[in-house]
Order: C-alpha cells, then sequence, then structure tokens
C-alpha cells in the first residue's frame, strides 16, 4: 500500500523552485543594498563639504572629517586598491578557468567513455540493476547525462563562486569606508555581502538541481533509478570545482601571504599590508580566493553530493519504486526550507538589531548560528510532516528497511545540531576568549618550540569532541534510515548553508578592509575597528571550517554508502586481505596529500618570495615610498604557481579511485574510502583548529586587552616573536593542507560512486590475474 | 590425513630451550667482554706510570697521557658520574616497580573476576568453543593460568628491561674510557652492551613462553584451545609492561631532557651536559629510561604478543586439532633460529671485522639489518621445511583454510623483509646523509617556521612506502594464512629482534658516553669521538622505531584477528553503524592520546624547570662550579611526575576497551581497534620521523661537514637557531607521543583479546537495552 504525502506533487513542484528564486532576489536585494554606499567621490565631493553640516549626509560625524583628513582623496584610494584586488581575482579566477575548462572537457570524455563502456555502448534499454524485474535505459544514456549533469554541477560552482569573489572584492573598500561612521555600519556591509554570497550558492545550487532533475525526468519517464544515477554526476561536478578552489586557492592564499611576510616583515622590516609591499595585493586577493571562492566550493560540492546521495539512495527505495515525487524531493524540500530559515536568520543580523560596540560583533555572530538552527529545527519538523509519507521503506545494502518519517526527522536534526556542536566546540578552542588559546599564548613565554608544541597538542584534543558528535549522527541516522539517513543528516548540517556562508564570507571581507584601510593611510581608529571585525572573523572561519569538515565527514560517508550499494557489493568487511589493506593505504592518503599541499605553499611562496625580492632591488624609491610597486606581476606569480603545484595533489585525488577501482577492485576502494575518511577527518579537523589556534594566540599577545595579555606583549617581545611563528607555522596548516583533506575524502568518495558500475564490470583486474 | 613434519617432537623440545639458553650464555659472555674494561683506579695507577712504556697496557698510547691530563682522576670522575646515572635509574625502576606492583595485582584480580565470570565461575568441564564435540577445562581454569601467564609475561618483561638498564649503565662509562684508544674500541664496547640487552630479551621472552607451555599443558593436556587461550595472558602482561616502560620511560626521557635545556641552555646558557645543571643526571638516566627499558619493553611485548597471537590462531587450527607439537612450536622455532641467526650477525660487528675510522660506524650498523635478513631468510627457509607439514589447515573465520609450507615461509619473509624496507626509508628520511634531512636544514634559513612546516611535510611524507610495505605484508601473509600469517609476518619482522635491540640500545649507551666525557672534563677528542658513535645511534634509534611500529602494526592485526575468532564474531563490516562509528572513534583515539602524553611532557618538564631554578637561585658556588648540584633531588623529581603524568594516558588505554566492549559490545569494539590501528600507525610513523629529522638537521648544520652544511652554521648563527626550536619541538613528538602509540595499538588489541569471552557473553549492554 501506497501512503501518500500531505504534500502534493503539484505544490511540491511549485514550491522548491520559488524558495530558490526567494533566495536568489534576497541575494540580489543585499547586494543592492551594499552597492548603496558609494565609491566614487563625485557625489561625496560635493555633499560633504556644506549642505548638511558637515555631517556628510549621515547622522553621525566621520571620523577622517573630525581628525582632517582629506575624504575625497581616501575614498579614490580606497577605490583604487580595491579596483586592484578586484581585478587581481578576476584574473586569478580567468587563469584558473582555462584550466578547468581543460579539466572539465577531459574529464567529461573520461565519464561518457568509462560509463558508456559498461555495456559495451549499447544504445538498447537493459533490466534495471537493483529491479530487474523492470526495464530501465541504456548504459549508454546513463552515461551522457551523467556527463551533462558534471558539466551543470561545475558551472553553477564555478558561477556562483565567481559571483561570491565579485561581492566580497565590491564589498571590502566599501566596509572600510563604513568603518569611518562607526562598528556597526561596517560589520552590516561585511555581513550583508557574506549573505550574497551565502544565498546565491544555496539557491542557484537548488535550482539548477530542481531544474536538470525536471529536464532529465523527460527523457528518462518512469525509470527513476537511472535518472538518479545521471544526477550524480551533478555532485561529482561540484565537488571537482571544489578541488580547485579549495586546493588551488589554498595555495595561492598561503603563498602570496607567506611570501609577502618572509621579505616584507622579516627581511624589509615593513608591517603587515604596506602598500610598499609588491605581495600585498596578492595577499589580499588570497583572502577571497581562499576563503570565499574556496570555501564556497567546498560547501556547494558537500550540499550537491549530500543531495545526490540521498536522491541516488531514494530513488531505490520506496519513494523511488512508488514514484513518490515529493517524498523523493524530501532532500530538495530541506533545502528549500533552509533558504527561508536563513532569510529570517539573516534579518536578526542586518535589521532587527544593530551592532553599537565592539564587543557585540561575536555574540551577534555566533547568534545566527543558534537563530538557524533553532529555526531549522522547527522548518525540519514541518518539511518531515507535510514531504514525507508517515510509513515508508529505505534501500539497505540489498534489504528494504521500514522507516518512520519522525525517524528521519531526528536524522536530519542530528545533523543540524551535531554543526552546531561541532560550531561551538571549534570556537572554544581557537577563540582567545577561552583558556585553550590563553594557555598557547601563555607557553609562548618559554619560546617557539613550547608554542607549538602546546598547539600541536590542543589541535590533537580539539577532535575528540567533535569526532563523537560526528560519531553520534552517524550511529542515529545510519541506525534509524541507513545510508539515506546519513545523507540527510549531510544536508541537515548544511540546511543552514546560507547562514553559514555568510558568516563565513565575512572574515575576510572584514580582512581586507582593513589592508585597504592600512594602504589607503587611514586613521588608526578605523584600522582597530577592521581589526575587531577581522578578529571576530577568525573565529567564525575557524568554525566555518569545522562545519566544512563535519559535513564533509557526513557526505563522504553517505556517497561511500551509495558507491557500495551500486557497486553491488553488500559488506565491506574489515577482516578480508583486499579491504584491510585498503583501510591502511586509505588511512595513509590524507598524510601524502599534506605532505603534497605543504610543499606546493612552501614552493610557491618561494617564487613569491624572488619577485618580491627582485622588485625592492630593481625598483629605485620603493622602499622610500617614492615608486609604485608592480602587484600584478606578484597577482601573476601567485596564481600560475598555485595551479601549478595543486597538479601533483590534485591527480592524486583524481587518480586514486581509478587506480584503485580498476587494478584492485571495488572492495579495496570500499576500504581506501573508508581509510581515508576517518584517518582525513582528524588530521583536517586538528590542522584548522591548530592553526587558528596560533592565529588567535598572536592576536591575543598583540591586542593586550587583559592583565596576562599584557604580561607576554608587546608586539616585538620575545613571546610575541614565538608566536609570530606558530602564526606562520599554521598558515597553510589551516588554510590549505586541512581544508584540503575535505575534497580529498569527498571528491574520491563522489567520483568513486560516478564510475561504480565500471568498477564493477571492468574493476579489479590485478586480482583477477592472480586468483 | 595427518602430514608429519620432518622434526620430530623430542627434537623441538630440546631445540628450543637449547637456543633460547645459548642466547643467554652469549648475552652473559659480552657483558663479561664488556666488564673487563676497567673503571676503578686501583690496577690502571700502577701499570699506567712506568711498566709498559707509557702505553697504559695497551699497544696504542692513550690520548689523554699525551695531552698530559690526570688519567687517575678521570677514571674515578667516570665512574663517580657512572655510579649517579646507574643509581637513578634503578630509583626510577624501583619507584615504577611500586606502581606495576598495584597495577599487577588489580589487572590480575579483574582479569581473574572478569574471566571467571564467563561461565559463572562454574568449575565443571565445558563444551569446546569451536570444536563443541569435544569437552574443555572449565572457564575457571582458563581465567587462573590467563592470570598466572599475564604475571609471568610482565615479570619476565620487568627482568629483562632491569637487567638491560644495568648494562648499559654500566657500559656508558666504559664506552667514554674506550673512546681514549679509539673509536673502533668504543664503538665495540657500546655495541657489545647493545647486545646483551637484545639477547636477554630475545632469549628470556622465547625461554619462559617455552616454560609456561610445558607446564600448562600439564593440566591442560589435550585441551590445547583452553591451554593457548591461557597463554595469551603472556602477551598481555609483555605488554601492560611496555605502557610503564615506553609511556612512563618516554615522559621521562623528555621531561628530564626538556627541562634541563629550558633552564641550562636559555636561561642560565651553559652547554648540554654541564655538570652545573643539576638535571644533567637525570637527562642521562632518561636516555637510559627512554630508549633501552622503553624500547626494550615495547619489542618485548610485540614479541610476546605475535607469538601468543600465532599460537592462538595454530590451536584451532589442524597443528592445535592434530596435536603437532612441532607444528604448533613455529613460532617459537622461527624465534629459536632468530637468535642464532643474531648470534652470528654480531660476530660480524664485534669480531669478523673492526672499525678503524668513525665513517665506518654507520654502515657497520646497517650492515647488521642486513646480514641478519638475509642469513634469516635461509633460517626461515629451513625452519619452515623441518617445522612444518606440506600442507595443513589455518582457522579463518568459521572455516579451515588449506595452506603449504611454502607459502607460510613467504608470510614470515614478507614481514622480515618489510621491517628492512622500513628500516632503510627510515634512514632515508632521518639520517642527515640524505637530501630530506638536507632540505628541512636548508629551509631553516628563513626561520624557525619553515622549517617546522617542512620537517612535519617529511613526517607525513615519510610515512607512504612503509604503509605500503606493510599493506604488502599484510595482503600476501592474510591471503595465504589468513591471521595466523599476519601473527607470523610479524615473528618476521621481530626475528632478528636481538640485532636490532642491539644497535638500538648501542645509541643511548653512546650518547651517555658522550655526556659522561663532557662531565668528567675530557678533552674534546674524546667527545667528537664519542659524538661520531652518537651521529649513528640516532639514525639506528630512529630504524629502530620504525621496526617497533611496522611490528606493532602487524601484530596488532594479528591480535584483532585473533580477538574476533575469540569473540566469535565473523565478519567486521564497516557499512554498519555500529562499526563505522567504532573505526571514526577509533581513528580519534591516537589524537587522543597523544594530546595527552604531549601535555604531560609539558608538566612534567614545567616541575623540572621550577627544582632547576630552585636550585641555581639557592645552592650558592653554584654556577662558579664550587659547589654541587643536588642530582637525586632532580631524578626524583623526573621520576615521580612521569609516573603521576602516565596515569590518564595509561588510563584512555586500559580503560577503552574494557568500555566499548562492555557498553557498546564486539561490533564496535572491533571497529575501534582498526581504526586506532590505521590511524594510529601513520601519527607514530610521522611523528618520530619528523622529530628524527630535525634532531639530525640540527646536527647537520652544528657538524658542518659540507659546503653547505657550513653555509648554514655554526653553532649559534640565525638558520642553527631554528633549527634547535624544531629539535625541541621533535623531543616528545619521536621519544614520547610517537612511540607511544605503540602501545595503544597493541595493548587495547591484546588487551581485547583476552577479555573476547567476557565481552561475547556479557557485553554490548547499551546497545541491548536499546534493541
Amino acid at each position: 500500500m501506497v501512503v501518500a504525502t500531505l504534500l502534493p506533487e503539484l505544490w511540491t513542484e511549485i514550491l522548491v523552485p520559488v524558495c530558490a528564486v526567494v533566495g536568489i532576489l534576497f541575494s540580489l536585494f543585499q547586494w543592492y543594498v551594499v552597492s548603496r554606499v558609494k565609491l566614487t567621490t563625485d557625489l561625496g565631493a560635493s555633499s560633504s563639504g556644506g549642505a548638511n553640516n558637515g555631517k556628510n549626509g549621515y547622522g553621525d560625524y566621520l571620523i577622517e572629517e573630525e581628525e582632517g583628513v582629506n575624504d575625497q582623496s581616501v575614498v579614490a584610494k580606497c577605490a583604487e586598491i580595491q579596483t586592484a584586488i578586484s581585478e587581481g581575482a578576476t584574473s586569478f579566477l580567468f587563469t584558473e578557468y582555462k584550466y578547468v575548462g581543460v579539466f572539465m572537457i577531459f574529464f567529461a570524455v573520461v565519464i561518457f567513455v568509462f560509463l558508456g563502456s559498461v555495456e559495451g555502448f549499447s544504445t538498447k534499454d537493459k533490466p534495471c540493476t537493483y529491479d530487474t524485474t523492470r526495464t530501465c535505459k541504456p548504459a549508454l544514456a546513463t552515461a551522457a547525462f551523467s556527463t551533462i549533469a558534471f558539466v551543470l554541477g561545475a558551472v553553477t560552482s564555478v558561477l556562483s563562486g565567481f559571483l561570491g569573489m565579485k561581492i566580497a572584492t565590491y564589498a571590502n573598500a566599501r566596509t572600510t569606508l563604513e568603518a569611518r561612521k562607526g562598528v556597526g555600519k561596517a560589520f552590516i556591509v561585511a555581513f550583508r555581502s557574506g549573505a550574497v554570497m551565502g544565498f546565491l550558492l544555496a539557491a542557484s545550487g537548488l535550482l539548477v538541481l530542481y531544474i536538470t532533475i525536471n529536464v532529465f525526468k523527460v527523457y528518462y519517464g518512469d525509470d527513476w533509478e537511472g535518472l538518479f544515477e545521471a544526477i550524480t554526476g551533478y555532485g561529482l561536478g561540484g565537488s571537482s570545482m571544489a578541488l580547485f578552489g579549495r586546493v588551488g586557492g589554498g595555495i595561492y592564499t598561503k603563498a602570496a601571504d607567506v611570501g609577502a611576510d618572509l621579505v616584507g616583515k622579516i627581511e624589509r622590516n615593513i608591517p603587515e599590508d604596506d602598500p610598499r609591499n609588491p605581495a600585498v595585493i596578492a595577499d589580499n586577493v588570497g583572502d577571497n580566493v581562499g576563503d570565499i571562492a574556496g570555501m564556497g566550493s567546498d560547501l556547494f560540492g558537500s550540499y550537491a553530493e549530500a543531495s545526490c546521495a540521498a536522491l541516488v539512495v531514494a530513488s531505490i527505495s520506496s519513494f523511488g519504486i512508488n514514484h513518490d515525487f515529493t517524498a523523493m524531493c524530501y532532500p530538495l524540500l530541506i533545502s528549500s526550507m533552509g533558504i527561508l530559515v536563513c532569510l529570517i536568520t539573516t534579518l536578526f543580523a542586518t535589521d532587527f538589531f544593530e551592532i553599537k560596540i565592539v564587543s557585540q560583533i561575536e555574540p551577534a555572530l555566533k547568534n545566527q548560528l543558534i537563530i538557524s538552527t533553532v529555526i531549522m529545527t522547527v522548518g525540519i519538523a514541518i518539511v518531515s510532516w507535510v514531504g514525507l509519507p508517515s510509513s515508508f521503506t529505505i534501500f539497505n545494502f540489498g534489504a528494504q528497511k521500514v522507516v518512520k518519517n519522525w525517524q528521519l526527522f531526528l536524522c536530519v536534526c542530528v545533523g543540524l545540531w551535531a554543526g552546531l556542536i561541532i560550531g561551538f566546540v571549534t570556537e572554544y578552542y581557537t577563540s582567545n576568549a577561552y583558556s585553550p588559546v590563553q594557555d598557547v599564548a601563555d607557553s609562548c613565554r618559554t619560546g617557539a618550540a613550547t608554542n607549538v608544541i602546546f598547539g600541536l597538542a590542543l589541535g590533537y584534543k580539539s577532535v575528540i569532541i567533535p569526532i563523537f558528535a560526528i560519531a553520534v549522527s552517524i550511529f542515529v541516522s545510519f541506525s534509524f534510515a541507513a545510508m539515506y539517513g546519513v545523507a540527510v543528516a549531510a544536508l541537515g548540517m548544511l540546511s543552514t548553508i546560507a547562514t553559514g556562508l555568510a558568516i563565513d564570507a565575512y572574515g575576510p571581507i572584514s580582512d581586507n578592509a582593513g589592508g585597504i584601510a592600512e594602504m589607503a593611510g587611514m586613521s588608526h581608529r578605523i584600522r582597530e575597528r577592521t581589526d575587531a571585525l577581522d578578529a571576530a572573523g577568525n573565529t567564525t572561519a575557524a568554525i566555518g571550517k569545522g562545519f566544512a569538515i563535519g559535513s564533509a565527514a557526513l557526505v563522504s560517508l553517505a556517497l561511500f554508502g551509495a558507491f557500495v550499494s551500486r557497486a553491488g557489493i553488500h559488506t565491506v568487511d574489515v577482516l578480508t586481505p583486499k579491504v584491510i589493506i585498503g583501510l591502511l593505504v586509505g588511512a595513509m592518503l590524507p598524510y601524502w596529500f599534506s605532505a603534497m599541499t605543504m610543499k606546493s605553499v612552501g614552493s610557491a611562496a618561494l617564487k613569491m618570495v624572488e619577485e618580491v625580492r627582485r622588485q625592492f632591488n630593481t625598483i629605485p624609491g620603493l622602499m622610500e615610498g617614492t615608486a609604485k610597486p608592480d602587484y600584478a606581476t606578484c597577482v601573476k606569480i601567485s596564481t600560475d604557481a598555485s595551479i601549478k603545484e595543486m597538479i601533483p595533489p590534485g591527480c592524486l585525488v583524481m587518480l586514486t579511485p581509478l587506480i584503485v577501482g580498476f587494478f584492485f577492485g571495488v572492495e579495496t576502494l570500499s576500504g581506501v574510502l573508508a581509510g581515508s575518511l576517518v584517518s582525513g577527518v582528524q588530521i583536517a579537523i586538528s590542522a584548522s583548529n591548530t592553526g587558528g589556534a596560533w592565529d588567535n594566540a598572536k592576536k591575543y599577545i598583540e591586542a593586550g586587552v587583559s592583565e596576562h595579555a599584557k604580561s607576554l606583549g608587546p608586539k616585538g617581545s620575545e613571546p610575541h616573536k614565538a608566536a609570530v611563528i606558530g602564526d606562520t607555522i599554521g598558515d597553510p596548516l589551516k588554510d590549505t593542507s586541512g581544508p584540503s583533506l575535505n575534497i580529498l575524502i569527498k571528491l574520491m568518495a563522489v567520483e568513486s560512486l560516478v564510475f561504480a558500475p565500471f568498477f564493477a564490470t571492468h574493476g579489479g583486474i590485478l586480482f583477477k590475474y592472480f586468483d
């Protein structure tokens, strides 16, 4: 007996795209609000002098005017710097897109050929894989549609990332200018710009996926098994762009940062963000490349993959078998609800409350997480009530498992709340308001060595609770609804992605705003305000990384489960040689990958160092500030080096599943996926928390707010020098090698899923010869 | 049809103990040779002046005499320092033994009660677990005999460790004195002393195990299943002493080292090993405690566990079913052959060749590994030929698998040779003769941060080949002979344990010899010679750690397999919620454990720092060298702090299997064991190689042998300072947290094995309530 959902199919067909469009419109609205902060001097100049009683058109005095700095020249300078950063970012993206284009064409061909070959490129319908009594579309069609979905996923990710970068590099100088009016105004600009990125990405990801499903359905008709197999290409597309965004972007940002610091701070003894440093624009571009485009593509990938994993399992569960479209769309309904919830949540930061003093910034951002989680819990309940039959079955490695709608509600909730717990634990271990970071700062008294030892130990310790949170999520969701449960738990964690991305993107925008204030020679009071914004951004960046890795773990497990189902194996027994060696080697891959990405940063940074040194040595008057450095060359060097250096780690990720699957077969590949998952998640968490803690330990000493902090400072003291060493070590850990591991574990899993039919048919040739 | 072995049972009964006794006698002989170097001044004084033409009774002149230093006072001073070190070591051991004693009594009771409760303390015979048609001894008897075996294993480990420490602290000053006569003479003393430790441990481990089996057989008779289940207690006993040796010893050695350096080198600016530093004796004691007693107990544990794992599987295979004693004793025969092979190998270093110049030291030690491996390959062939039937069956998770004798030969060989490969890869990554360490040294140009980043990346990279070597060993041995194959592969790797321990123990002895030379105020030429010995010792120490972790991985897998068999589960399916959460949490444990051990070192070191500061501040004339520091208090502080600080990590190791098994059951425990194995082995390898590389990068700059090295030095240059920071960070990584992970993965596995019947009967109560 088929139990119907409360929500009719037609309503689902209307609600999902409407929510997505609302999200996009909301995003555009935020963009419009940000754009009202003028960056041209013509209007501002005419009004600033006389008409509005020196209030420059606003209700409160501008600091700059009080201090007598020429307003017009500052605005012009900010605009100029912003243009340089924006151009640098665009130039990086367009260079990257050339390689992305080549990669996409090549990989699209690989997908088509590999999947087409499963049935020998036959154009005849074949019996379905799971329900062999019925007839499904030919493997060749699935190959073709998978390829199309792959391209669509990649393009959507690229476009969202591009627009996110555009708004970020559009908002940074505006944040600086608003900081003149007060910390609250600056906060809102930075936050709104982050929200543009968040909503654009979440909504367009949902919209494109929804349209793709409906278009594909025209061909596939009732063959939902084939339809949603083809849709998995969407996840692969999104995820492989994340490889470029996260790994390439991560190398870019740290090469520029470390390169700028090594020559600027150490050799030339000039401060951070000094406009005389030729790498300073590249450094600011890097913040956007790494934390905006990189993080965005990473979370987009997770979102796309989690949806695909849920859909592919649902298609062979009662939802798919009974052709219950509303229940089938449950993952999309969750995401739709998420957009609405995040929209309401955003209003709390932008409209319902106003930030007046510095100490309100961090609570405001943290409240975003709490509010979105609480409201979303209600949202999930509604969706689960109207969007699901009260009882249904879920495919569970060969059998059908009976599941109730409240159980699925709990699956999504456990993921959502685990995300919040991970976020808060990350905050505890990386914010300098708590004892762990303060202890690390204190250890700087006895030098850099103890700082590093304590920082590493902190990172190791910080994995404990997140792992328990992930383990509980997995246990609950897996027990209730097998791999479908895990996939929707991941979607639960990602359902507040728009808010998560907003507070995450807020960080680099504030960071850039500070850099621009410094470069434009604005007063130190402006810099203090942007620094306060930036410090809160450091913590939210760490929280964002926690979310990213937590969701990556769940997503990767869900994909792993989908892969296993699709590859036709029912158990992955550790007590077989094929699996255990896979597990062992898989657990090694994150180390190999980290060694590669850390080396990549080193090599790219060295190239940057050479160029910066060359400019200081050959451009007369550069150190004196009379000549301008050649920023563009540094941007180009970072760009080229990062793309070149991402090839070895990129190959490791892309080739491992292909090689293991082809030569050793699906059992060993299962082991490799499980091993890299359970090992990689630990390194990723510890690396990003260690790095975050070192960064904030340094900031703690520099800020010197408490008595304890003052006893360690000031800037330039021995403990501060030790803290700077820790911060520099942490840079590649927290911004390159750590977050890149998300890509390793997810991309290998989704690639295995897409190629599962090929491996099941043609894989394991090495053992075939041995047996 | 039962196929007989070529070797009759009587011969086996004779050969095994004879080989063990030969090993012990050889060890005593080496001790006797070392003792001929006189440390008293009466004889030397009378002859040195006149009779032998100023040659002091030897064929070549003593340097000291050439340089006019008073020979008698130097000898007296060396003897005095040695006594202090020896007393410090003994005091540590005796304090430790008090806690060991309490722990042993408590844990013996736990074993007895838990295992006795399996059948409700019934004294009646019960049907056997595997062959239910037959009758086995009651569970209560197995509980009692397991407890006895546990105590025997622990006592044997303790005694071997104690004697190893005695000879090491007996030989260090003798090595210093022999260094006056030439580097070759000093090398031989240090090496022979290492050999005493190696042979004593290998031979007594074998002998006690052999006697225990034979005594237990008197009671058990034909019930070999029960007999060898009880024998597993021996492995647990050996392994739990390793917890004290490795973890407690690791904390001791680094607390003393770091504490001495922080005050001495940094605050007081006095050189290493300066006799004015109150912690200097504790530091030298630490080398013995950590590298001699710690490493010895670790490898003893591996050896005992591998033997037990092999025996328990063999007892339910055709060997045990057919009561084929010779085949049953195959693991013991391998070890017996190993003793003979190592004996021959030792002669190559002590008698067949003579070291004349410094550059011959490292090749001589490396040749020991190659020679022993090559001869042992032949030895294994012989043992496999005479000690095994040509065809037999091995228990394979519920089924019997047919195995040929040549397959078992290959299993042992693959372990043996994988050990050699791991050794050489470790050498490549940690010796300053190769590019990896030189690159790390070079990165010190740009400061401590790049040094740390490059060092971490080196450690990560260094896991790749060892993991592939271990994976191949597992695949081959597992495919051929299931878990029995893995166990004998581990035994293969450990078969040359006597040689491995000899070259490993050689390191701290040389290190101590250098310290004594410094403290006794001997000429810098003596110090140069001992430094050369020590540098080679650093590399062999890293190789030893590689062996230890490689064998730990194999042993732990074998124990895991034995546990699973004994717990009565036939598959450990990753695709079940219970197993996957176990896997995830298990992979987290090494991080938790490392965070604990690193913090322990920090806390213990701080206590030492306080005491050293106190002495410098309160003892008048200490800095001027007119007053003597209070060495004993520092030794006591290290001792007490290390024992106290090992409690939290010790509890984590000991309680995890009990808690997981009792509350979550055997499936989750299987996941935890597999997860901690595949994750822990990576951290252990990377931590010890990173630490070793930093240490040798510093030594590379200090030695300044090549042009490149000279450009980075000399001592005190900026790159050298950066290298010192790396070295200090590496200390706890390579000597405490890294090697301690061996204990984590092995001890949890053997504990699970011993308690398997209990968990299978009473475990998993949490899920029972849920289901």
